[in-house]
């Protein structure tokens, strides 16, 4: 039996019932935990939900951040040293990534408040997260504002990768899976996802192969 | 054995080698049908892994749109009816879904070139995918667009969601493993996410639960 929810009913909604619901609507998502620091060296680290790839040729990636949540440290980090990192979530450190999520002061890095290593590779100045496996250094783009509800789109250009040899595919496919990445769902849902299969290009006049 | 790939790794890499790899670099990604159709009743259908979740209050989705590739029918059409339909892509249709991708002319549907059923709900002009669980209709609000990689930023506001009564779950969020979501990885990778836990709301001096 399909339930049909219209305007009125989600303006009417109880607060929490609605963001639950409404942060569920897009599907799973990517979760990655975002390092940074400012010129004093104070590290932040926190879990997004919001990352997508932008572009491939320039390598660019977005976010979208609410700098009136916890996600503000971050943001003024990013402005002050013009570097971040991504850093996949995964089945060994949902939790502790979860808790990044808690609003602790500037003062406190969540590095260290939840139990992660800061890393510094090459000269990358923002921290990568030692225990993740796929990580991604970054360089500050351009943040848009997005005057509808006060957000912001950060837009980065990919500067490093590093990831362990064996999730490498001949084709530059990553085994997200062999990487125990993990998906989310809404705000607070963990999901452990496994391969169906990888499908051929598509084309108007060929059928599809499994691969 | 960990690898670091760095810039000049990345501008000498292979084109199509390159475009796998940084497509798998935010994640799993949320698997979306879009459906169109313009003034004259032609209706379009495309998948999109670039859904994401921009706001609660007000309801409020994103994606973005490659205007230079086949997703230009889609954006042709929210130009003129400024409404479009966001339908979750599952485990049996996920084949169909993949050949939507393929470069059909504008005068041939997707709908019917990969064996989809438009449906219409209310009065909402955008047709939705009949086969789909979860199914959103939104009300076009802007295009932004990102002259980094000319791409552009859709913002669309939530007016209908659509799904089966047991996929709601008592807070408002969803089962997407009921629903039988799938999530994507690159270009053409398929997923089946299986719930690990979901877990408390977060704060700096309280451990948090599984539920």
């Amino acid at each position: 039996m399909n339930k049909i929810i219209r305007k009125n009913d989600l303006l009417a909604m109880e607060k929490n019932y609605r963001i639950n619901l409404i942060n569920c609507l897009s599907g799973y998502k990517p979760l990655n935990l975002v390092g940074t620091q400012d010129t004093k060296q104070q590290t932040n680290l926190a879990i997004f939900n919001s990352v997508f790839h932008l572009g491939a040729d320039p390598a660019l990636m977005g976010c979208i951040i609410r700098p009136n949540s916890v996600e503000r440290h971050t943001y003024e980090n990013i402005l002050e040293l013009k570097q971040f990192t991504f850093n996949h979530v995964h089945q060994d450190i949902f939790e502790m990534a979860h808790q990044t999520s808690a609003r602790y002061p500037k003062e406190i890095s969540e590095f260290q408040a939840c139990s992660f290593t800061e890393e510094y590779i090459d000269n990358f100045q923002a921290p990568f997260v030692k225990e993740a496996h796929i990580k991604i250094g970054l360089d500050f783009v351009r943040a848009q504002d997005i005057p509808e509800n006060n957000t912001i789109l950060l837009i980065g250009a990919v500067q490093m990768i590093i990831m362990p040899e064996d999730v490498f595919q001949d084709d530059g496919f990553l085994d997200l899976e062999k990487a125990a990445t993990v998906a989310g769902a809404g705000l607070d849902g963990y999901y452990a996802p496994t391969i169906v299969t990888r499908l051929s290009y598509a084309k108007p006049d060929r059928p599809l192969t499994r691969f």
